[in-house]
């Protein structure tokens, strides 16, 4: 788990969780996500992203930069095929961060 | 990974991510974090929660809800553990939902 580090609120956090469907790795799942990670990083307004199985949330500097990358065209291809036959289940919040604090012990 | 259910946007998503420290699970950690799930769902306004290793995003019906469980006596005394030995580093970060969807298939 990497973290991200503090932004500068406000800024807007896309919270994506899901459960997979039985088929997800035979389907190009992992070579799509990697791409997408490689795609998202170009993004005018994008601040980074923090993962975990099942969890991805993205920071972006306002919703106008969020909103961009979700009409990216190969990510709407992605997007398509996440619904059709990778996810079972998932949810997407699209939320702004008002405050936040870190704690490093190194 | 079990997904919280779509709620009313605006409401509060406090993100709380980490790298936990090498001595986790020798100092009570466990034990500790299970309480707190049965605590906090208890809480007035408290909505949800999901859950992934290194990632917990918990859901309140406003920034008081929220702010009120930070203050819950027993809950401080395990921040403080986190902070003292369990975690190496965590950012938290208090966002209000604005915008929501769900994708089920079942």
């Amino acid at each position: 788990m990497e973290l991200a580090p503090l932004f500068e609120p406000p800024y807007v956090a896309v919270i994506f969780t899901s459960v997979q469907a039985e088929d997800a790795l035979s389907e190009g799942y992992g070579q799509t996500a990697a791409r997408m990670l490689e795609l998202v990083a170009d993004q005018p307004g994008y601040l980074g992203v923090e993962m975990a199985p099942g969890i991805t949330i993205s920071y972006w500097r306002d919703e106008d930069a969020a909103r961009a990358w979700r009409a990216v065209v190969e990510h709407r291809e992605a997007q398509r095929m996440g619904r059709e036959q990778w996810y079972r289940s998932y949810r997407l919040r699209v939320a702004t961060v008002t405050r936040e604090r870190a704690h490093d012990t190194d």
